[in-house]
């Protein structure tokens, strides 16, 4: 896999799944009957929750941990990281038999800490404040000489994660409207792009919080905002566009969607209740979106990416 | 389909699968390589959670429906039930446009109620006592000559839940072990009788919770026993065996485990948090079963049914 400089190619995103596909699973795509006759349209879900790790991440991760070159290697990897991505990094790196060190804040459920430890990260607990992060992971970069992967502002995690939209879209003909959530725009620009490139005509929507609504104000307004706030219960997206992101985002994505927290917890309700299948409240977003204005949707064939199903099972929110 | 009046032959049971296909979903099967390096096993789940209302019990009650006479159509079906069978008349009978006439007792959670009312069933309400249900029934039965299907002692209904296993046996070769839960016997019946003809070499092993041990204990002795009390987290298997079941189990089920509650309840999150999928504690008893005498099926390939994902996400004993 080659270091990808500038927004992935058409070319960069196959040779991305290529070069992926050993280590990540190629995750089904379910349909509910009950949910297309309550929403009126044909949703097709893709279900990353199935994914390694149980989250989309791994992808990303594991694209950009195999355009490093051979002495890359051998110092190891590193990031921080409070939830998916962590486990993503420490994963790609025991399956690469590499160095992985995960700065993770003390405010990052155990669970997480220990799962990311169980893959064999050297985890780093530090304040939890994006300085104290940001700064704990630099003296670990210096002191290693490990090449830091960040979560979504990176060109080759933003290939890995296309390849979600992109299996998609080939196994399944005709869909109309791709919509995925939408945290730092990783994903979302993945998904925008394999969207450009392999199925111009649709329609690409993402879907965010209110309390967390940057990445739509960003693209109303051309300018790139911050989030005011940084709770919400998906906690998965409650970070800010990147450069990298909002550019493609400009480019690619043709509208957004914000949502109330009562409608991400209704729609999560929905899944779990009619599909069986956990998720965790990022992945609902763009459901609600879709209940949230039905008749823009009715009749219309969807794509919609379920992003992960890491949820504490003691901390559920009906 | 046809009326079966003995232990169902192969035959029938092919005759009930092509039957009842165009009914029901082929429901996949799923591994999860965390869960088989816990347990050292191979386990293939077969996923009736994603089922038709969530469960296998659809399956019988169609190859029951179908397998009656216009006449019989006519004058409609009816149950009693407080659980997946009462849903699963109540959609069989929407389904064929018959009417269908579901005894609930006041005590079934009102979801449930109301999910067999969504399907267009007539449900009434009775005392919560087995005596009441019976009676409440009877007097239906009188009065409109409606055709009562039971839940499991019916050779057409164990039939259609032999369906399950044979999806199983024809899609994974190899299988070593075959294991189910054990409520009323139905769908033991019918996984034994599949097993039987098709992978006659395979160890069939059912799995019950202590605290609703019957037929545990008849098998061992060799008498039909009943349940001393009626309490289990697994509430799918409160029931005790028939006339009918207890006959197929004991010529084809070849032994049973035992399992506590925190056993069931520690199984069914394993299955929660590794496969992301939401399954109801009945499910969970077989791999709680696989838990307890590890090195019993170490290195075995084990099919396993999980039943149902019927749970009220309000009430979970997490």
């Amino acid at each position: 896999m080659e270091k990808i400089l500038g927004i992935p190619t058409l070319r960069q995103i196959e040779a991305a799944q290529l070069a992926i596909q050993p280590y990540v699973h190629q995750t089904p795509v379910l349909t509910n009957e009950g949910i297309n006759k309550i929403t009126g349209a044909s949703i097709y879900f893709k279900c990353e929750n199935f994914q390694k790790i149980g989250a989309f991440k791994i992808r990303g991760a594991t694209c950009a941990t195999l355009a490093l070159s051979k002495m890359e290697k051998a110092k190891g990897i590193a990031t921080h990281s409070s939830g998916n991505h962590a486990q993503a990094i420490a994963l790609t790196a025991q399956l690469h038999d590499i160095k992985a060190y995960v700065v993770m804040p003390s405010s990052a459920p155990e669970i997480k800490k220990n799962a990311t430890k169980d893959y064999g990260a050297t985890v780093v607990i530090c304040e939890p404040t994006l300085a104290s992060r940001q700064e704990t992971l630099d003296k670990i970069v210096q002191e290693t000489g490990a090449t830091y992967i960040p979560s979504y502002d990176h060109y080759n995690i933003i290939a890995g994660q296309a390849t979600v939209a992109k299996e998609l879209i080939e196994e399944v003909s005709g869909l109309e409207v791709i919509m995925a959530p939408v945290g730092g725009g990783g994903l979302m620009s993945g998904t925008a792009l394999s969207t450009h490139y392999l199925l111009p005509n649709a329609v690409v929507i993402g879907a965010e919080p209110k309390l967390v609504d940057e990445a739509y104000r960003s693209l109303k307004t051309g300018v790139k905002q911050v989030n005011k706030g940084a709770k919400s219960i998906a906690d998965g997206l409650l970070t800010n566009l990147s450069d990298r992101t909002f550019e493609i985002m400009t480019k690619y994505v043709h509208d957004m969607i914000t949502v109330s927290e009562e409608e991400i917890v209704a729609a999560m309700r929905l899944i779990w209740e009619r599909m069986k299948i956990i998720v965790e409240p990022s992945s609902a977003v763009p459901l609600a979106a879709i209940l949230q204005q039905k008749e823009r949707f009715e009749g219309k064939k969807i794509g919609l990416i379920l992003t992960g199903g890491n949820v504490d099972v003691e901390q559920l929110p009906f």
